[in-house]
């Protein structure tokens, strides 16, 4: 399992709402009955039929669609208390989930058309804590810009521990799907947003500084980190503008890189001058947990920003900054023309 | 929650593979590539992008996809080890998994076109347990009559007991979907198949009687539950003949008549006689456990048929019986005119 294990429950769901009702003490139909009116209704032509059926139908107006899934599991993928003090939020989770299958379709260069959710509940868990995940849902497809996406269906049922899966699907628009294997040497590789924030949040999250006592800045890294923003413009905009291969920078600049690489048959080399502006604004939280910046951004995961070849012609959209080129090769991934593993902030911050 | 929690772990998957190779020791890498090449290749027509990238591309050539979810949890859904001492096996669960979400596709009156599936092992889980649930998937794929699915993604991750989630898209190849809320005052109400067997099988499991001695016929009623079949083939075949309304029965056949009977705003009245034959093969696994197998019938769940409401005149197709009829009403299911709950064997078998 490549996720990171973090050990026993470090919070209780019951903890959060002291007196609240919990799942327990209702039915399924009651526990919807609760979920649904908050998730907002769905376009009646993008969502032929919606919740309350075996199945939902969502249109897919190209004949095609594009399909993922995704899952979020207490004490692997996040904590429900942290070292720092924060308590994850039914909110924070519904968005998460949300955020990183968005981005999934994003990464096609599709826009998303629906989710089906399906949560796996400990008895103890609070009502108001999973309404609060409703919320998130319904919060990140409006916040992040998923206007044709909706909560189409779910499941619920009884575990040990929260799991939350959702799948998503997304509309090409009639074009061609963005893969990972389309890069080819000569193309310029270009990221959006600014790898390692969420990697630094999390690392503020498993410190024992108190989250309530960072300054906005830093706890806008945790943000990043509980409530990622992928860049739901920039997919489709990239397949437009010709993307050559793409992907969801979901575990780490040079391990995704790798795998780019790798279903390309191509080498990438990454201009760790190029990644510095990324690794500066950092450097706050570096020092407080005694990180190395530079590392945040080449190992990080979690922000669901996009990795992207463009032809070495092409101008790649705003919001894209180029951070290296793809040459012949079989999968290789260099940093300054070093193995990414002897990189650090040393190297170049000095 | 509605589904029956079953208290704590009565078996490890580690005690089932004494010696093997166990999830914590590969990477996620690792693993899809022990997985993969079990689950067989899907049409390239059918499944433009398949196992890989960040998401799949699915056909879906009448401009829309039926989409649902449904979740396994170890020790909700299924023990490990049954006081029988039946040992569930990945196989089984790998099926279950499939049949269950090609049930609710089936219930639209669709052809499942593919799975996404999410699994949570805890590390402890053997590698072989894993490989045996991807032949159970293929199996069920083939051995249900799936030719058009396929899986083609996944997620892997790490948690506290075994979850296993699968999303599933369907065709309804230029059909209107068959909602739950069609039936109307006259039709005929009718089911595939013989509710009960699965109700039956979780009631021998649950005994002390030691599976292995059990005859032949009831451990076909074991299979039942362990590895549901739905009848794939009647779900269009009942749309073309114009059905009103159709669902999965899942849940039992009263409660499912309730959510058809309350979506359609009509009454069900269901005919014991009718049922009947339904228990009597039922009778020795009610006496061994001393059971109401009247009540296997009518309350139990998972066999994953068809309920359907057809207009008066209309044929059902081979594979129904007619078991009731549809009346003017709010939601009302009765048997015989008694409420279900008065209902039990001794009334009709004496």
């Amino acid at each position: 399992m490549a996720s990171s294990s973090m050990g026993a429950d470090t919070g209780s769901v019951l903890e959060q709402v002291a007196d609240g009702l919990t799942v327990a003490e209702l039915d399924e139909r009651g526990l919807l009955q609760r979920i649904f009116p908050r998730l907002g209704g769905a376009p009646a032509a993008a969502v032929p039929v919606g919740p309350g059926d075996d199945a939902a139908v969502v249109a897919a107006p190209d004949g095609r669609t594009a399909l993922s899934i995704d899952t979020l599991v207490q004490d692997q993928d996040f904590r429900l208390l942290w070292p720092a003090g924060y308590r994850t939020t039914g909110f924070d989770v519904g968005w998460k989930c949300a955020a990183q299958n968005l981005s999934d379709i994003n990464a096609m260069g599709a826009e998303a058309t629906s989710l089906v959710v399906s949560l796996t509940l400990p008895g103890s868990t609070a009502v108001a804590w999973v309404e609060d995940l409703a919320d998130g849902l319904r919060a990140a497809l409006a916040g992040l810009g998923a206007p044709r996406c909706a909560v189409v269906g779910g499941d619920l049922g009884g575990g040990p521990a929260l799991v939350v899966t959702a799948a998503v699907t997304g509309d090409l628009g009639g074009r061609a799907p963005v893969l990972r294997s389309g890069a080819r040497a000569g193309d310029l590789l270009a990221v959006t947003g600014s790898p390692g924030r969420a990697a630094a949040g999390l690392a503020l999250l498993e410190s024992r500084h108190p989250y309530e006592e960072l300054p906005a800045a830093l706890q806008e890294l945790v943000a990043a980190q509980s409530r990622p923003t992928p860049p739901l413009a920039l997919g489709p905009l990239a397949a437009q503008a010709g993307a050559h291969a793409m992907m969801d920078v979901s575990d780490g600049l040079v391990r995704d890189a790798g795998r780019l690489a790798r279903a390309s048959q191509v080498a990438i080399e990454l201009d760790p001058q190029a990644l510095l502006p990324f690794a500066r604004p950092l450097a706050g939280a570096a020092t407080l947990t005694g990180a190395d910046p530079l590392a945040w951004v080449l190992a990080g995961g979690e922000d669901h920003g996009l990795l992207a070849a463009f032809g070495p012609r092409t101008v790649p959209p705003a919001g894209f900054t180029v951070v290296g080129r793809v040459s012949d090769g079989a999968g290789q991934v260099t940093v300054g023309g070093a193995e990414p593993g002897a990189v650090g902030w040393d190297h170049f911050a000095g």
